[in-house]
């Protein structure tokens, strides 16, 4: 008889609520923008709700899953919750923001490795399965910063998607070579974490392969705002 | 016997018969950023179309049952219709568009109503039928926005939105405490319609809580623009 | 007997490799809007995928079939390759924009085709698969544009999504017509390739019926910038 120090019962109900946890966190940053832009206690609700679940909702369409949140709104009940203390402390919580990047961390962390989880459970290929790890961790934040007018996550140089798609790359690794499940995402949370984290502290972010790229940029925005 | 005021097949055309209507209506709000945006007559149809069913489409995908208009793109016919005629007559509707506003009311409130009801009628629980309404009334629209770079509804601070979910609350209310299908439409439609009347009439909105709010948002603008 | 030039597995494999050829142009454009904002190599992916694949999965999503990447993620490898390969040469490409323009003409072409025949396959009536058509050929790009912040197709007056449809209904036509579905696909894709061919070669765009439209965009920008 083998011992485990978490039995798959209260492993779910853990899992479960770090994933709310999350999206409570992701939640916290579609209010924060929400704030930034004077917008009303709905505007608040509904950036809090997209930026939440929006990701896993993608993730959940493409793989022809049903919808996590449909038939229990757990998620979108937090969201709503959240926004609503949001609209009262947001100036407090805005002038926390460091503090917030490192929860923020832990949310991407979490939900990119959930992400890869459930598309390897529903039979995608590795490959697919880390995208969708990656669609879960960042699509609700670009749905927010494209509704809420401020450049996505793609725009600023930052390592943010980088550190998602390491960590789904790890748990697939791990599970590709026989790992447990839960070592397996720990795994994953740590790289997706530590790897944020590291970006954070230290303000790392990817090169940029060109020579040129100044001037071109500035000959693109004045021929971008010249279409518009 | 009882006797009822319409047959349910006379109340399902009727239903049909206003549902394509609010996309029309709708189509015209999509036309008319077109219009301002001096597009040509595709993007006219193009807008008309993604405004008139986006939001209904969004629904759809996230309950898992069939997209309304591909067995039977009879909105889609009429919201192309209405992009081709709207295309000559813009700035003639433009000169209207207080009217348009009460129209547009209308069209809000009746996809709310029919979005909360086809919800509950798949079985999601009622704060998702609520969900399903305010996106049924919103999502078309604010990708409208989106492609047309015109600043969201939920930038604006207009009570739309909070209309739509009131409505969707009272229906979803009424449905709960055993009144029969038409009246409480009839109850949510009014809701919504009122509501969202009243803040047109008076320009009526929500508060934001924000002492510090104008310098705040003045840097993240700034902020923005130099990420940009 | 009937001799035919292709049998069906050859036009198969053709039709497959042809479609990833157009994942890759496509891939090609997201890329370059990437190198113009200088973003990072993940940005780059970022926007190749969800230019390459974008339109067919939303597509795939309202066809309600499964997203056509899922099981098979070639398409999404081509397009991988494609950002990283370009992260490199992008300065490159983009001083043979021109050239550039007619392989996008080409991939716009193929896909638009490739769209309405899936939605024809799987029952559609013709309206739906027109417009299953210019959605498979347009919005991946419609997406990349808005992730990237620069004005989508619909605001730039080229004749683009009408070339689309043009072939879409052309081959819908041909179709309806009892045509065999390789020389209507070569037609369709002919309309629209020479249609879009032309509109670059002379710079074609559609007539704005708009007389007193300068002056209301300019009103119109105001607002809008009032409002951000």
């Amino acid at each position: 008889m083998q011992t485990t120090l978490i039995n798959p019962a209260e492993l779910f109900r853990l899992v479960y609520f770090f994933d709310i946890l999350a999206a409570v966190v992701f939640a916290v940053s579609g209010a924060l923008v929400a704030s930034r832009k004077g917008m009303d206690v709905m505007g608040f609700m509904w950036l809090a709700v997209i930026t939440g679940v929006g990701g896993g909702t993608v993730r959940d369409l493409i793989l022809d899953v049903p919808v996590f949140w449909v038939q229990n709104p757990a998620h979108v009940s937090a969201c709503l919750v959240t926004a609503v203390v949001m609209h009262f402390v947001a100036p407090l919580v805005e002038s926390r923001y460091r503090t917030l990047l490192w929860f923020d961390a832990f949310g991407l962390a979490l939900v990119s490795i959930a992400g890869t989880v459930k598309a390897l459970d529903v039979g995608a290929p590795a490959l697919v399965a880390i995208a969708m790890g990656a669609v879960t961790g960042t699509v609700g934040g670009m749905i927010r910063d494209t509704l809420g007018h401020v450049p996505s996550v793609l725009l600023r140089h930052e390592i943010y998607v980088t550190a998602s798609v390491l960590g789904a790359c790890t748990y697939a690794g791990l599970d590709a070579a026989g790992v447990e499940r839960l070592p397996a995402m720990i795994g994953g949370f740590l790289t997706t974490f530590t790897v944020r984290g590291l970006a954070i502290r230290f303000g790392w972010s990817l090169p940029v392969f060109r020579a040129s790229e100044k001037q071109e940029r500035w000959t693109s925005e004045r021929r971008d705002s010249e279409q518009g």
